[in-house]
């Protein structure tokens, strides 16, 4: 495994794998890595024949400095993991590194960005889209690999990849979580160990709704209040937003569902009586209308979920 | 000469090309070519392998409708153009092809984009640097030239590439200009018989200020008086901005003139008492102190730089 932390080598590196007809494949990361970037990984080796992992904490998709402060940095043990699972380059830039003296250049994506993630963290998702450039730019790669935990996050690098005319193809790979139903993510490991037990009510309010959906309940309201209903069972949670979206267009969702829909689910999980700060924990389904014939007899809950991805 | 119109196809050439070992050299244009384009041609092939040339008439740089309507379009000569001066891929998008349906992208350079043609011409330069990406991604160059009589977009886009990590060179070709120092434009062709004529105040009032600079002037307000003084002798020329400013940061530059300085100048050139729109010209220059000593002896005036240049 080879580790760069300059943007030369690593395009010489990936002008060398083109030129020997080698398909790339990169999955950005931020680093604290867990199993489910590790299946992005795997997701990214089935398709392609090395793969790279970029590790580089962004400091400008970061809107409040104590997140930033506070993300999980764990290096040595994310290049060990890279190695056991047979990544080919790992890509450590410093910052100066990917923004260099008098850097003054962004992307943006326009409205994909505004709601959801992008209405509580100002100026996140543009952080996002210009170094995921960036990174698309230094590592050449012909498909880039992003957790559909994400899901705002995978169709704002989706379109600003086909706006920008950028050949290479956004793969979104799934969600992976803990047995309790927890999707993984480095964030999970600054919950206490009661915001831990308690932060399940995330994907329990999404199962309810998918239950719900899947017995052929359309009404918006009602399902968004179903999972109201279980978040509110922790006293440690806090809902930032519980919505119900088109998953093209992150537009909202009709009174009455329509189409395929996206519940999209933010929470901060706070230590009692604190009404600011705190862990925030994000999730999302897809609610698929053609899924409903087979629905009622079938267990679609988290934990069969669990069971089927990789690892 | 290949023609091409899509993206999927030019980019198809271009990896094809890179399979191949060969560089390719990219030449933006807006279509309306003239001797300067074909300069940037020759600058392209010196550096490279295939040249290929975009027409595109870009609707997002034009922040005023009647410059877009009134922009020249004469592909069929500008095909044979490229075909007489050996260009190897001509690409012809539709606005369409570069702008897909929902496209709500943007890539944006801050304070080099903010004054001089950027006051005027408010998103111009976002515009400019959009489609610029646009382009990169869809004819993969190692090289990209780009006229220097567009001083300010030159700056801009190599701030671009430099700060999103994009594996190609910016280059810049000098100025190409009419026997009488007019700056080579495509705009030119929009000029009536008088505003043509008159426009040589704009290259005179460049040679004025570089005189009296090569003379050891270096007071700021001294050399705009005599660059407004030689602009002010045409009644048809009515000055947008006439600026001295830092060539890297494009800051405005001290009052008195210490390391390289660029000149800036736009004009309108508009038919008689009329007070808004007209022909926009652009021209510039840069005072080299370093230049000096060789000065006094030499005549570096318009017609000496015109001859200078290919064919």
């Amino acid at each position: 495994m080879e580790v760069i932390s300059d943007v030369s080598s690593l395009q010489d590196r990936a002008d060398r794998h083109r030129a020997d007809g080698l398909r790339i494949g990169l999955v950005p990361t931020m680093g604290a890595l867990h199993r489910g970037h590790l299946s992005l990984v795997e997701t990214a080796r089935a398709r392609t024949d090395r793969v790279y992992v970029s590790i580089f904490v962004n400091p400008t998709q970061f809107n409040d400095p104590a997140d930033l402060n506070g993300y999980p940095r764990t290096l040595e043990s994310d290049l060990a993991a890279c190695r056991k699972a047979g990544v080919d380059v790992v890509f450590t830039p410093t910052a100066d590194e990917m923004y260099p003296p008098g850097c003054q250049t962004t992307v943006a994506v326009d409205e994909l960005a505004g709601p959801l993630c992008g209405a509580t963290r100002p100026g996140h998702f543009r952080g996002v889209t210009t170094v995921v450039s960036k990174l698309l730019s230094a590592a050449k790669p012909h498909v880039a690999v992003f957790g559909e935990k994400d899901f705002q996050q995978l169709a704002v690098i989706r379109r600003m990849a086909r706006d920008l005319l950028m050949d290479v193809e956004i793969v979104g790979a799934p969600t992976v979580r803990e047995p309790d139903g927890l999707a993984m993510s480095s964030r999970n490991e600054n919950l206490d160990a009661e915001a831990r037990a308690q932060a399940t009510v995330v994907p329990r309010a999404i199962d309810a709704v998918q239950a719900a959906f899947r017995s052929g309940e359309r009404n918006a309201a009602q399902l968004v209040a179903l999972a109201e209903a279980e978040i509110a069972k922790s006293a440690r949670a806090e809902v930032d937003y519980l919505e119900l979206r088109d998953p093209e267009t992150l537009r909202p969702a009709p009174p009455e569902l329509e189409g395929e829909t996206l519940l999209a689910v933010a929470v901060f999980m706070r230590p009692p009586g604190v009404a600011a700060g705190g862990v925030r924990l994000i999730d999302n389904c897809l609610l698929d209308p053609r899924q409903r014939a087979e629905s009622k007899s079938e267990s679609l809950s988290f934990r069969t979920v669990c069971q089927e991805t990789p690892q």
